[in-house]
């Protein structure tokens, strides 16, 4: 039998006016799109096409939902209460799954965007309240957590359906977070190295942390980033490279 | 066989640490609410509680989109395209149909807000376009509509379920338009006025227009107000009033 | 020569179609308004007629900048850096600067907003980012600031005119910081005892802390709210309270 | 005496994360930028780097007012009322004034963005408000009209100084209106054929309209679109045409 896994990237984050990000292409590569959903990026013409795109190209469709918080692009801790959390996390996941009735396409997934998805790693109350939005809309969709996260321990005790994450282009700590932007080394830029990263990732379930530490790892997708220089050139590599190790790239839910 | 109509009346329509309206007041009087849903006014917080206080009222929940302008409450016209109109109303009824979804309610209706909704009185192709929007959404989802509007005559056209409604406070034309608000005797303050002239729209499907004509009009459901001065009491003597004549009154999709 | 002391007010936080507290009523106790810049609160009409009506009643104008956050009225965390904090400052004073500008009222003060202002009293990165973007406006401005705070501390240093306030209605502790909101007693809602309270603490400098201990706090302004129930008593009190004890209440710039 | 004029550009069009434009290249060509304020596109940082930029290059700074829509980038038309037009472009003009304050530049002129400014082409209120805002905040501001329109009778009537602008890049209609951007041959892309007209406007007061006529048009600035393909290269051929031909280009105010 042989080994499967998704490969997720964020979508849809340009808004009115200005675009970001070459989705058309990125979506070659990805199995599963992360949809903006309109509060940290996207607007609905932008999620209207994000999704028609993602259906042409056989791509799965997932809600990302962000903090509030346009100028700051949802990368800004907000101290949200978990109401707020709760609240916020139904209404985008909800608008962006009207999209996808429209179109005909399921929605298979969801994953928090940037600083939200990042504080959830460890505050409690804050995953709490992610993981009971997810679940109140549909207990079958399926919340992409990082492993070793808050947010995937309650999601897995409250039965939910969780993909566990990887990180095609960051290096990790001997914990299991990612190495901090700010540190040299945190982030791979050589498109070969992280596809080469992602195929032992994929094949061993282990990744070796920026002190050397071998770390194990859940991997059933992995998050290739769709808005930095070189994205689609790391996308393509990690395809390729993935298909040449005879592993199946698919989406989560296939 | 008795008369029946609805009593519908906009709700949700606080905003963060802003308040508006009475909607625990109002929700004892009416049948059917129309959800604002964060674009002219109401956030996540707002239309969660706004959805549960229907539910417990047994009022039936309709989704009430706006033009994207909280400084302007939705009530300035913006040239949206056709595009811009059917997936800025896509977005907001999905959104408010996920807290229902949530809730375990209904979404029965969708009313058009403010401006959006007087322009489509008029404006075919943002008519069309939330004719489309709605019945993209859902095809059994009623659209409350202005006998005489080119809202009503495609929401027909198309198949999509339609509620004529009449208002309960505002005189008209003898075109079945409502006299513009700058005009004077366009709102009638009375409740005892208003009531009656309710209860002979809904007994005979008459009004007298403002110059005198009679006027044939449909009447399935009754908008009242809830943010002006006395909204409770109109509210209250049209309840009171229908109810003394025999009317039943109940929700759209009853 | 008699002791005098500025009474300072949250103004301008209506927003659009959504009213908030009773500003025109307040005018007539205090001296100095805090005007909302339209980030937490408060939009080009409000303010407009914010600072006519101050002039109206001969009560100074400064600016209230806040996080950039509607729909949390500023009263959330966010964690802005240095840079995101000194332009929106700048951008919030100067833009309140032009309708006083305008309207012929010089623009006396800056006092930060709710949670932003909780936050520059222990965080010496955002408080120095503040001063120094009131600084840079206009280095005759003065800034309201807690007693104890790193933003008084900050601003002295800087040279920039500092004006220590007092709350009229809040409880403190023995550091001289507020006691929460969460604690019981952190509010005093009897509007005498807040008018005895603020005339003790102008007329000797000191307040006594919630846990007993005798407290010795800078008063040259003191904080009304406008917001909450009853705030219109508590500001006449202690109104009356002041100039029946021959306290000359007039404005900090005065 | 050699012939002069202006070069403008609009500038600062990037929000948070999303870039628009190459400010920075446009700017070696250009003698005024109109900085976007915040409403339609820009924010506080980019303010504030646009201002500095335009100071390092010697370019004059004006504020670039417009319509509070940023998903629709001030393209739409929005029905403000006068007091709104006033308000909303007091606001946006007094934020752009402080950074110029803070940077020691002057501000120059206003130049009203995109949709705004084409309504107020013909809209005698809109057309009014805006000139009671820019010569409230000071009778010495430049604004920046197309010949024939209202807003530069307005202006003029007014006693506000006036720069008379002509589009490098568009065509014009007998009665000097611009042709409308769906029609064929609305846009000239050729850079040096725009450079070829922009001269001989400049030099003769004339341009040949799209239906052959000549036309007399006043020309002290010349308008460079900076964010379409081959900006730069317009503008580069704009800036060489006019030198070659003996013409200074300058800043307005110089």
């Amino acid at each position: 039998m042989s080994l499967r896994v998704d490969l997720n990237c964020d979508m849809g984050e340009s808004f009115g006016r200005w675009e970001l990000g070459d989705d058309r292409e990125m979506m070659r590569y990805i199995t599963s799109a992360n949809v903006a959903c309109g509060f940290h990026a996207g607007d609905p013409r932008v999620i209207d096409r994000t999704v028609r795109m993602a259906k042409e190209h056989g791509v799965a469709v997932g809600a990302h939902p962000g903090f509030p918080d346009l100028v700051g692009f949802g990368r800004r801790d907000i101290a949200l209460t978990p109401e707020e959390a709760y609240t916020d996390t139904l209404y985008q996941i909800a608008a962006v799954a009207g999209f996808c009735k429209v179109h005909g396409v399921l929605l298979q997934h969801v994953k928090p965007h940037g600083q939200i998805n990042n504080l959830a790693f460890h505050d409690a109350a804050l995953a709490g309240a992610i993981v009971r939005a997810v679940q109140a809309f549909d207990p079958n969709l399926i919340l992409i957590c990082q492993a070793f996260s808050e947010m995937g321990r309650q999601a897995e005790a409250a039965g939910l359906p969780v993909a566990w994450e990887v990180y095609a282009d960051r290096a990790y700590t001997a914990k299991g977070t990612l190495v901090s932007r700010k540190q040299a080394g945190a982030v791979i830029h050589d498109a070969g190295l992280a596809a080469a990263r992602v195929v032992r990732m994929v094949q061993t379930g282990r990744v070796t942390a920026v002190t050397g530490e071998e770390l194990e790892l859940p991997v059933q997708t992995v998050c290739i980033h769709g808005d930095t220089h070189g994205a689609a050139e790391v996308a393509a590599a990690v395809r390729r490279g993935l298909e040449a190790a005879g592993v199946q790239v698919q989406p989560l839910g296939a």
